[in-house]
C-alpha cells in the first residue's frame, strides 16, 4: 500500500480531505479519536436539528454490486442529513451488464458525484477501482476483504455506551470465522491499551489464525473458548454477538447442536455485568432473543444508529467540512 | 386497539405529533377537518413555491414489501417538497431475505429516519411492526387490511371539487368486494351528515356485509344495484369507479359479460349531473374510456395529485410542523 | 410535428419555459448557443459551489422502461445540484404491469412532479405520451428514435475542448448503423458552418442512408471509409468512437475480423493531431484501450461529466430558472 491509493489519516482534519477510505489500516489512534469526536457532534446535531446544509449542492453516488439495505440506507441518510443528495446504482441496473469494467463504472459515476461509495463481492476490487477514481472512494465492503466503516461504528458504540474504550474486556461470540466485522473490530481494538479479547465460537468457526497473530503482535491479551460459560460471561465489558448462519455448517445436524449454545437470552443477561454492552451487527436470526431488546444493556439498535453518525463524520472529514455546521 | 399503538387524533395538532398512523379509525371528524385544511394549504404552497424547507435535515424511510409506484412516489414527493430527504427499501433488497423479522427491519430503518412508511402484504403486519418502532410509522397498505392515506385523499378530492362533503350521494361502482379503497372511503364518509351511499357491482363482487353493517350502524342510507342504470346515474354527486380485474372472476366468460356494463364512456357522462365528480383510485384498465379525460368532471388525475397534498398534511402534522412554513 | 407537442426553441429563454423536449429538431443554432452558454455556467457553478438552490421544493420524476444507469444518474444529479429532489420509477415497479397505458403512467407521475423524464424502448412512444402530459416531458431515449440530450452533451464537449465547433472535421468510427447517438450528433453538427464529416465502419454497419441524405441536404461535406487509415486519422479534429457490439454481427467470425481494426490504442493516438478530441458515449467494451485514458486528448470522461452540465442547462431553461443563481 502506498500513499497514492491509501493515505494514513492523522488527527489533522486536512489529512482526510479528498482521500479514499479503503481500509481500517488507514486509521491511527489520533485519527480515530478525531473521528469519534466528530461523530459525537453529529449525534448531537441530528438530535437537535435533524441535520444541516453543509453539503448543499453535493452529490453522493453509491454503487452496490451486492445488496445491503442497511449500509446503503446509512450512507444515504448520513449524506442527506448534511444537506447533500444521493444517486444509487445496483448491479442489475449497472452497465457492468454491458461488459463494462468496474473501473469504468466507478469513474463514470464519479463524473456526476463528489464522493463515491462502492460495495463489491470481490476482495481487493474496491482498492483496484480507487486507482483510477478521481473522487474520494469509500469502501462499503469488498467480499471477504474489509468493511471499514462498520468497525468505526462499532468503536463509536463502545465509546458512547461506556465513555472509554481502554482497559475493556471485549468478547466476540458466534461465527468468528466468517464474521468480517468481528475481524476488523478486533484489529482496531488493538489500538487501545489494556484491551483483552475473548473469542467464543464452535470449533469449526473459530477466529482465524491471521487475526490472532495480528492481535498477538500488538501485545494484546486474547483467550479462546468453544462454549459460552458462566464465568466467562461475568468478565465481559462488551459482548459482540455475530450471526451463526445455518449454511456455514457442512451438516444441518452440526448447526442444530450449537445454535442454542451461542444464543443470548434474558437468562444469559443475568450472568453478565450490569454495565455490559451487548452488540450485534444485525440482521440477527435468533442469536439474540427478542425479549433481550428491553434490557438497557442491549445496544444493537443504538449501534445501528451510530452507523449513521460515524458515516456523517467520515464524510464530513473527507469532504473537508468537519468541525463546522452552517445550520 | 389501545392508545399505545393507535392514538385517536383530534383538532389539536399536538394530538398528532410523533404518533403512528395505522388506521382510518384514528380520524375523528374534527381531526379530518384539520387535515383537510392543512392539505388545502399544501396545495397552495406547491402552486406558489413548489415547497418549503420545514423538514430540512429530516429523513423519511419507506419500506415496501410489495411494489406500489404511486404510493411510494407520492410519499417521497410529499416529504421532499417539505425540504426532507428519502431512503427507500423494497422487498428484494431488504434483509428479510436473510431471515430477519419485520419488526427488526422496521426498527433498523427507524435508526436512520425520522418517520417510516410501511407497505406489507399481510393484514395486521403494519400494526404489529408499530409496536416496537420508536419513530412514527405510517401505514401505506397492509394487504386486505387498511390503506388509510388513500381515504384521506379521496375525501380531500370531494372537498376540493365540490366544497362540501355533507349531504352528497356517493356511488361506488365496479369491484366492491376487493376494492380496499372503496371500503375505507365508505367508512370515512359516514363521519359526514346527510351522506347517501350507492353500490353498483356484479353480484359476485358486491360490497361486503361487514362494510354495509358498519354504514347501517352509523345511520347512513345505502342502496345496492347490480347494473348501472340511467336513473341511478342521474342522482350521483360523486361516482367512484374501481378497477374490475379479470383475475377476480372464476371464469373468463363471466368477466366478458360484465366488463362493458361497468364502464364509463362519454355517453355515460351525458346521463350524469353537470356537477358530478368522477373519481378512480387508478390505475385503470378500461373502466373509464380515455375520451372521458377531457370532461371537466373527470377528477381522477386531480385526485392523484391530492394524494401528495394529503400526505404532505399528514406528515406535517405527525412531524409537528403543520400550520407553518419557513419558505 | 406541430408546435403543440414539439416547440422549436430560440435564443429567447422564454421560448423554452414549460415546453417538452422530445427531439433535437427543436434546437436551432441560436437556441443551441444559449444552451451551451448556460451549460458552461453550470460547469462553473458546480466547480465553485457544487450547486445552488434555484429548484428548491421542485421534484423531477423519471420513468425508465429500460435501464440506463448513466442517463438516470445524470438527470438526477443535474436536478439535485440545482436544489431539487427526484423520484424514480422503473419498468418492474411501474403500474404498466397492471395493464396501465403509458399515457396514464406518465400523467400520473406528472401529478407529483414539476418535470418528467421518460425512457421507453418503442420509437415514438415518448412523443405520444407528451400529448397528454401536463408537465414538461424530457425524452431520455425512445428505442431507435431519439436521445436528444446525448447530442447536446456531445456538442458541449467539442465546444469546451476546442472552443469552437465550426470548421471542424468530425469522424464517427465503429458501429454507425445502430449508434443512435452518432446519428443525432451528426445531424446537429450540420447547424455549424464548415463542418466536414467522416464515417468509418465495417461495411455492414455503415451510417444509414437517411442520415447521409440529411447531411447532404444541409450542404455538409461527408466521406465514408471502411478501414481506419493513417491518412484519415491525421485529418480528424474530433474522433467519435462508438461501441461495436458482438451481437450486431450475424456471425461471430465477422465480429472477430473487425473488432481490432476499429480499436483505438496508444499507437492510433500517435497518428492523430495533437489537438484531437477523442470521444465515446460510453460504456466501452474494448474499442478504446485503457492505456489511452492517460492521454490528455481522451475526452470521454469529461464528455460524460458534460452530460450533467448540459442537462442542468436544459432543466434550468425548461423550468424558467436559467441565467440566475440564488446561491
Amino acid at each position: 500500500m502506498t500513499r497514492d491509493d491509501c493515505t494514513v489519516f492523522s488527527s489533522d482534519p486536512q489529512s482526510w480531505v479528498g482521500q479514499h477510505f479503503l481500509s481500517a489500516t488507514q486509521i491511527t489512534l489520533p485519527a480515530l479519536e478525531l473521528l469519534l469526536r466528530e461523530a459525537e457532534a453529529m449525534k448531537e446535531l441530528v438530535k437537535v436539528h435533524g441535520g444541516d446544509l453543509r453539503l448543499q449542492g453535493r452529490v453522493l453516488g453509491s454503487i452496490f454490486f451486492e445488496p445491503s439495505t442497511r449500509t446503503t440506507s446509512s450512507f444515504q441518510a448520513a449524506f442527506q442529513r448534511l444537506g447533500g443528495s444521493c444517486i444509487h446504482v445496483n448491479e442489475s441496473s449497472s452497465s457492468a451488464q454491458k461488459g463494462e469494467t468496474l473501473s469504468d463504472t466507478v469513474r463514470s459515476m464519479a463524473c456526476y458525484c463528489d464522493v463515491v461509495v462502492l460495495r463489491h463481492p470481490v476482495q481487493g476490487s474496491v482498492r483496484e477501482a480507487a486507482m483510477t477514481c478521481p473522487k474520494p472512494l469509500l469502501n462499503a465492503g469488498d467480499g471477504t476483504g474489509e468493511h471499514p466503516t462498520q468497525s468505526l461504528l462499532d468503536l463509536l458504540t463502545v465509546k458512547l455506551e461506556v465513555g472509554e474504550i481502554r482497559n475493556k474486556t471485549v468478547a466476540f461470540v458466534g461465527d468468528l470465522k466468517h464474521g468480517r466485522t468481528a475481524h476488523s473490530f478486533a484489529r482496531l481494538l488493538c489500538l487501545f491499551s489494556g484491551i483483552r479479547l475473548i473469542y467464543v465460537s464452535p470449533q469449526s468457526l473459530a477466529m482465524p489464525e491471521e487475526v490472532k497473530k495480528y492481535v498477538d503482535s500488538r501485545g494484546i491479551q486474547q483467550h479462546e473458548y468453544f462454549t459460552l460459560d458462566e464465568d466467562v460471561l461475568a468478565t465481559m465489558d462488551v459482548l459482540y454477538m455475530t450471526r451463526v448462519q445455518k449454511e456455514r455448517f457442512p451438516r444441518a445436524a452440526d448447526y442444530e447442536k450449537v445454535k442454542d449454545i451461542f444464543r443470548v437470552t434474558p437468562q444469559t443477561m443475568q450472568l453478565c455485568k450490569s454495565s455490559l454492552v451487548l452488540m450485534h451487527p444485525l440482521p440477527r436470526v435468533g442469536e439474540i432473543d427478542d425479549r433481550v431488546d428491553q434490557d438497557p444493556r442491549a445496544a444493537y439498535f443504538r449501534q445501528m444508529e451510530n452507523g449513521m453518525y460515524a458515516r456523517m463524520a467520515l464524510i464530513a472529514l473527507i469532504m473537508g467540512v468537519s468541525g463546522v455546521s452552517n445550520h
